[in-house]
């Protein structure tokens, strides 16, 4: 006997059933699903051909395998008993929809084949039984030409060049009518136009293809089976499965379903919709639907849906009639599937459906699209309802869409109707408004006088910080994802767009002019939407949600799944601290020592690091490094305090000393008069400090090797904060981070000056212990392979990501613009590997450093602080990773704790599982729970 | 009973032997190995205290453990007896001598105290012997010298201040004597003087260590003992020990021996000699002597030593007696022992003798040093004596001493004799003289009138590399060992000295000034050492030894054992590749398609491609290329003719596309009028260019991903080449090599271009195959990581060491001038990286990557370009990774192919030791054996 090829499906009965999903495919097994009892909705009849019969089809040289054409001959007959017409009849005759499904989305290679069926002889049929002659034209040509499209030519293999393609030449032919006819729209053709024009498409089909369009339903049915199964090994659909590392054996399925027809007339209609709102989460129905309309329509936008029912409308379509006045039987039924169904599968649906001579029929349910904002009080709720429990609800907000409630944004309707005026990367959340400026002394100037302002550069440098601070949200016209205003600006939660290469600046007028040629002026206000990268013209009204209890509700929830590896923030100031404090950070990952050289007050310290950096002799040096000294030590101590009962991970000076050494004019000027030296010298000395490849020189732990007065400075800084707090009575861990190690004989270096200066410490305060540890930033490929030597002279560990992802890929993150796009776009990189860790290689490193560091102590404490920290991906690799902490801006913590809570729950799941996935899930909890221990 | 911790020697008869290394160390196991038969060589009778001595030592609380006092006393007893003098005994006292014994060795850290047993007991007697009173006291002050120093202060962890030291403190108060004396030499000293010296040494040294210097001789040998004893734990040690790796429970000897004086009037003296001429190999006894003296005043080279032959006379010696002379039986005697030790140690020997009263003591033999000149002349003499088998002789030259015989090197003898203005990094290596110039094009100019220049600058740039090789050598101010100057001499073999601080060169006046203040201008010529980095005034006379007859002999030795690994060069030009085949290499391992741009001739392609770099869209892009296209093949089609017969591997561009943009006024403005644009124009379109770390940035691969056109016409350019060969029958073999990839979708993407080009030139030049290879170099540590996925992608690998090697430690080659020097002295790092390779990180990913590669591929073909390449101990490593070929500069081909026979032959050797070992050796050899049957 044959395989089981092929699965019927009709209401009340299906051969298949949701769980199917590798035969079936997503929207087979659902419809599938809907048809059987419990739901047993009113689904067109149809049946699916299985991915196996794809299969079988390849290996059988393209052809249908031995029995598969019966079972659908047999399928067809259940098809047409259920629906009441007959496929080919020419009274009655029942049309039918193709359409493939694969199991991963595959975009722009999935074919389709509507209104299959339709021929001079069953025409004249329906056109007797619709009395609409012109809706049956025009599903007549409708299907000529995405038949002759995806069955004639692409299936066949037929490349034609570019815009010579048959669709192309028909549409061309319908436009032609159009014009004749002296109309705009499709629509406002009639009868008569559409019958011309399917009779001169039939002409053209057969002089282009050198074959007749097919007049036989069941060859129109074989051509589109076949159509489908041969768009799986289309050229583009291969390339595309190579670079995805999709399967070539996977196959796609083909869904044969009758067609239900929105388009007959005042009592037919289409739509879709939510059984709750899916941008508010509120629990009431929310769709809309177009009356005498199919599908394609709906898609095409020339038209305003109306709402279903009131809590549907909005601006545009407030005026309309709903579904619930027009047809009130329909829409109850509607509403009670939608019921049914969102108990059924346990989440928010977003289902399609189709009116057909005031009868309702369901196409389609999946789980509906939402918002943040959504999806936070649709998990709650549910939870309140008792439909789902807890982790399923932690489990239903994906961490990223937290982030809608941390930034101010944008009022979406507003935001609909404003100017865009143009676009760039969204490289720091949420939504501002302000007056533009284009120089950061400009904006602290107009900051002073009252003015809320947005600085527009061509790109930033840490000259700018202090008018970066003083801005509320920045625009620049070059730089990538990780240019220094997006990391600055997502450091700290600032709206920010960045690379918006739409805007011409001209810094000597002070104007800036938008893809659109309009120019705008300094004192302008611009809205931009930094979590989209769009800009917009004047001010748009904001909504922030950081308050939202509901918000502060659902962060409560992940409380429960925290305890194997916990979040801490980046943080560099008091301020920062409690922010991440009140976001739930539990310590500091990351306190950036240079900090202070930037920004507002860093005036005298960095007067006094640039007095070192310049030093003729040591004795210079050690003079200037006194004076730095007390001011680096509060500097510590503030934040140290701020964060309370938490260990603070301070990283020693970490960038190239050239960084500081100031380049515009004005600031060389101050600084060679603060320094009682000429320009010229500061000039030459900041000259010869120059690199050629700044991020592999002079710098981390390389400086503190030529100058240890500078490490035993911040070694004195941070340890005399400690102490003080200690006999303060603050509760204070300093965890003191070497950066930039490439071997272990650094790290024993820099400790002979620790020992040293701890040892010295302690006596000065009577103290006989101080909590503190002596840890390395490991950042460096070499550093990762010798963990072992590395651990054996460090009690932590902390990941720098981004260089060890620079340094893996040979990436300079600065440089890449020139590249990365190119990379994506033909997708030798699957994303921007500074945005989400790269398991593969920079992923390999960490693991086998961290299994190399706790072989040698099985307790080392091992994080991670930078970017990735703050990407849920990344979390979740670090997570299985087995690391005791991840570190991320302020801004990401409530995300960091979703995806640590959403890693924790798959990984419980998984060590439920039986069978073969046991054993790879019971090590990853065994690992947690070692490290759990450790703690 | 106790263990056996004193070891006799004397003549005829010792307790040790050679192998005894470990217990007895080099020194001990020597000494008694001349003792034994069938040497029975006269040694002043002795003993040594073993290592294991030292470690019980330390485990008893730094007391000598039970039975040793016991041991020494009755090993005494056999000293006394075989010397015929007695310790202590005042009439006819014997002498001993106390020095240490690590197994490695480590500077300044061996204690020695001599002349032990002279005490107030025993000086009149010894007087009363030697009727020499001079010597007595003069000895006698010695010991208290060193005594004080090494057995009462440092010994007993004193610290002095600097220069307060007893040491120091005593050597004050002879030169006081000295002063008031008024002589200079303490030899001026008479006895009276220095017996006065003692007493005042005595009241000194009660004075400052609050005890007396002692009296007793069994004192002061135990003291001795346990001083050399307790060198191994101090400070200086154990942090030395520490850094080098040095086990501390090694331990270290203390050899007791009998003293003998060289210095017991005109029948006495003191001398070192070589079994053979260490400058030449000569097979002559090569040595020279002091009447009169110890070994400290030949150290001290205050007196000017005489010859002990006439082939042993030099310049300043020429006039002094010959041992010969002077003593013909001492002298025959000598030659004797230095014949029979050569034949029993079957190398050739440096021994120290010393002649007592006309009577000839052996105190040391070990392997001589020797240059490379006599290197291989020792071993081909050696082998064709049939003292040595080849395979022996192959392993007696280091492959770096070969490296005397590729360049002209300055006649020794004139060295000597110039005046030496200033020194720098020997860069490049062997001699060069020509008259100075400051600019490239002076050079280039100068060259063209015949005149033979030195190119000096502060440092260059590939703007320079016209001027560069119009010169016979380079010396620059700046840069370090990896500097542009230092990589091009060296990739040429041409004389470099880099980073000469010394001088100070004034462009505006084209003059230089030297460390000694002397001024020398534009024109006046010079002398550069490149192998040592000294400068001298004036023109040297040169030794040129390419063509020596014995340098070709012992090449050909190494024929033998080049089956496994072959050795490449990096040649970009048909000279090169000549110069590259007569050395002996088997194929070119990376010729780099940039190399065109640079230097003579450089002109119209350079224009060429700045064109294509600076095109403004696609079409601009495209018309250069073609312009560019016919060139390249040209000029890749010479090479690999000249290299006929064998493999060439063409690196695709790999520069960042900015380093060829001009920067130079001149050049700007000639490229400028050339592209038609504005120099401003120009300038704009360069700085746009421009990265922060170029070294990460828009390179390699990256370029033919961004621009697949630039791909297009190389892969074109070289398989035209390939195919035209052919035609033209010539066997020729194009591995293509694209650079800096970091993932396999990389090298699919440019595959697909390869492919496509491959069949358009078959297809061209109507050929149904063409010996071409698609491949990668792996330099970028992901590359290493992903080996498994590039090798499925590659037909061969090359590891290009220099790139990884920077990122694996985030070094910048350009930049670590600023802190290498500090990793160095710190012992952080133990040698440059950049020289040799790292085997801890870099090693074990370039290992990583093989394993994986060769996991997909067994039979990839897999070698390594640049500069480790040429480096002995970096061949050995590839050697055992089981690399198939090594690539390196055409002047280190010779040394590589040593560097490879000895690195067989070692495997080879391990191979045939039994147990423990052979695990581990059969390992590397049955690799080695799976890789040559895959060729």
């Amino acid at each position: 006997m044959a395989k089981k090829y092929v699965y019927f499906f009709g209401p009340g009965k299906a051969d298949g059933k949701a769980e199917m999903k590798n035969l079936l495919v997503g929207k087979g097994a659902n419809l599938a699903e809907m048809c059987n009892p419990p739901l047993k909705l009113p689904v067109p009849a149809g049946f699916t051909v299985t991915t196996d019969c794809c299969i079988d089809f390849f290996a059988n040289k393209a052809k249908f395998p031995a029995g598969m054409m019966e079972q659908v001959e047999s399928a067809l007959k259940k098809v047409e008993r259920e629906m009441g017409m007959k496929f080919g009849d020419p009274k009655n005759p029942l049309l039918l929809a193709g359409r493939s499904g694969a199991r991963m989305s595959m975009p722009g290679m999935m074919e389709t084949v509507l209104n299959i069926g339709l021929c001079t002889k069953t025409v004249p049929g329906l056109i007797e039984k619709t009395k609409n002659p012109r809706f049956v034209y025009d599903s007549y040509r409708r299907l000529m030409m995405m038949y002759s499209d995806v069955v004639m030519e692409k299936a066949e293999g037929i490349e034609p060049e570019e815009g010579k393609g048959i669709r192309q030449q028909l549409e061309k032919m319908m436009d032609e009518m159009k014009r004749k006819k002296g109309v705009k729209l499709d629509t406002d053709l009639c009868a008569d136009d559409l019958k011309e024009l399917c009779e001169k498409f039939k002409v053209r089909i057969k002089e282009v293809m050198k074959k007749a369009f097919p007049d036989d339903p069941m060859e129109q049915l074989k051509g589109s089976i076949g159509a489908v199964f041969k768009s799986w090994f289309g050229k583009r659909a291969v390339a595309y499965r190579n670079i995805e590392n999709i399967p070539h054996d996977w196959g796609t399925a083909v869904n044969i379903q009758a067609m239900v027809f929105g388009n007959m007339g005042q009592t037919s209609s289409t739509g879709v919709a939510f059984t709750r709102d899916p941008a508010n989460g509120k629990n009431v129905p929310f769709g809309e639907y177009l009356v005498n309309a199919q599908g394609e329509d709906v898609v095409a936008g020339t038209r305003t849906p109306s709402p279903i029912n009131n809590e549907s409308k909005n601006e545009q379509n407030a005026k309309q009639k709903t579904l619930k006045e027009v047809s009130p039987r329909c829409y109850k039924e509607l509403v009670d599937h939608m019921n049914k169904l969102e108990k059924h599968y346990k989440d928010m649906q977003d289902v399609e459906f189709t009116v057909q001579e005031d009868r309702l029929w369901m196409l389609q349910t999946r789980a509906g699209k939402r918002t943040g904002f959504a999806a936070v009080n649709i998990a709650l709720d549910m939870i309140a309802e008792k439909l789902i429990d807890t982790e399923t609800g932690v489990t239903r907000v994906k961490p990223i869409q937290l982030d809608e409630f941390l930034h101010p944004v944008i009022d979406p309707a507003a935001e609909k109707k404003a100017t865009l005026i143009g676009k760039g990367l969204p490289a720091g959340p949420g939504g501002s408004s302000g007056r533009i400026v284009f120089t950061a002394d400009d904006a602290v100037e107009w900051k002073k006088r009252g003015e809320t302002v947005l600085l527009v550069r061509d790109e930033t440098n840490p000259e700018d910080i202090a008018g970066m601070r003083a801005s509320v949200g920045i625009l620049t016209s070059r730089g990538g994802m990780t240019s220094h205003a997006a990391l600055v600006a997502r450091s700290w939660g600032m709206c920010c767009i960045v690379g918006a290469a739409d805007f011409e600046i001209n810094f000597d007028k002070k104007t800036v002019t938008a893809a659109n040629g309009k120019t705008f002026k300094e004192g302008d206000v611009f809205t931009l939407n930094g979590s989209k990268g769009t800009v917009y013209e004047g001010k748009l009204p904001m909504i922030i949600a950081t308050e939202d209890p509901r918000f502060l509700s659902f962060l409560k929830l992940t409380e429960k799944y925290k305890s194997v590896m916990k979040v801490r923030a980046n943080a560099d100031t008091p301020a920062d601290a409690k922010l991440s404090r009140n976001f739930g950070a539990e310590g500091i990952g990351l306190f950036r020592i240079e900090h202070m050289f930037y920004g507002e007050g860093s005036e005298k310290p960095l007067s006094y690091l640039i007095q070192m950096i310049l030093a003729r002799d040591p004795k210079e040096r050690r003079a200037a490094l006194d004076k730095l000294f007390p001011l680096m030590k509060n500097d510590i101590k503030a934040t140290m305090k701020a964060m309370e009962g938490y260990a603070v991970t301070i990283r020693l000076l970490d960038p190239p000393l050239h960084e500081f050494v100031p380049h515009k004019e004005e600031n060389v000027v101050k600084f060679a008069s603060a320094l009682k030296i000429s320009v010229d010298e500061l000039r030459k000395r900041g000259d010869a400090l120059k690199e050629v490849n700044p991020m592999l020189g002079h710098r981390g732990v390389r400086l503190g090797v030529t100058y240890p007065e500078l490490s035993e400075m911040q070694f004195k800084a941070i340890l005399e904060a400690t102490a003080e707090l200690k006999k303060e009575n603050v509760k204070a861990t300093a965890e003191i981070m070497v950066p930039v190690t490439c071997d272990a004989k650094e790290l024993k270096d820099q400790r002979v000056i620790f020992d040293k200066v701890l040892a010295e410490v302690k006596s000065k305060y009577g103290l006989k212990s101080l909590d503190c540890l002596y840890g390395t930033m490991i950042e460096i490929p070499r550093a990762c392979l010798l963990s072992h030597e590395m651990a054996a002279e460090s009690e932590f560990f902390s990941y720098g990501t981004n260089d060890l992802t620079q340094m893996t890929f040979g990436f300079s993150r600065d440089d890449i613009g020139t590249f990365l796009s190119d990379y994506l776009d033909k997708k030798i990189l699957p994303e921007d590997p500074f945005q989400s860790i790269d398991p593969n290689g920079v992923g390999e490193l960490v693991k086998v450093s961290v299994e190399r560091g706790r072989k040698v102590k099985p307790n080392l404490k091992i994080g991670v602080c930078g970017e990735h920290g703050g990407d849920p991906a990344s979390v979740e690799f670090f997570y299985n990773a087995g690391l005791n902490y991840v570190s991320c801006s302020p801004y990401r913590v409530p995300i960091a704790r979703l995806a640590v809570a959403q890693s924790e729950i798959k990984a419980k799941q998984a060590a439920k599982k039986p069978a073969a996935k046991k054993t790879a899930a019971k090590k990853a909890v065994t690992k947690k729970k070692a490290v759990k221990k450790k703690k």
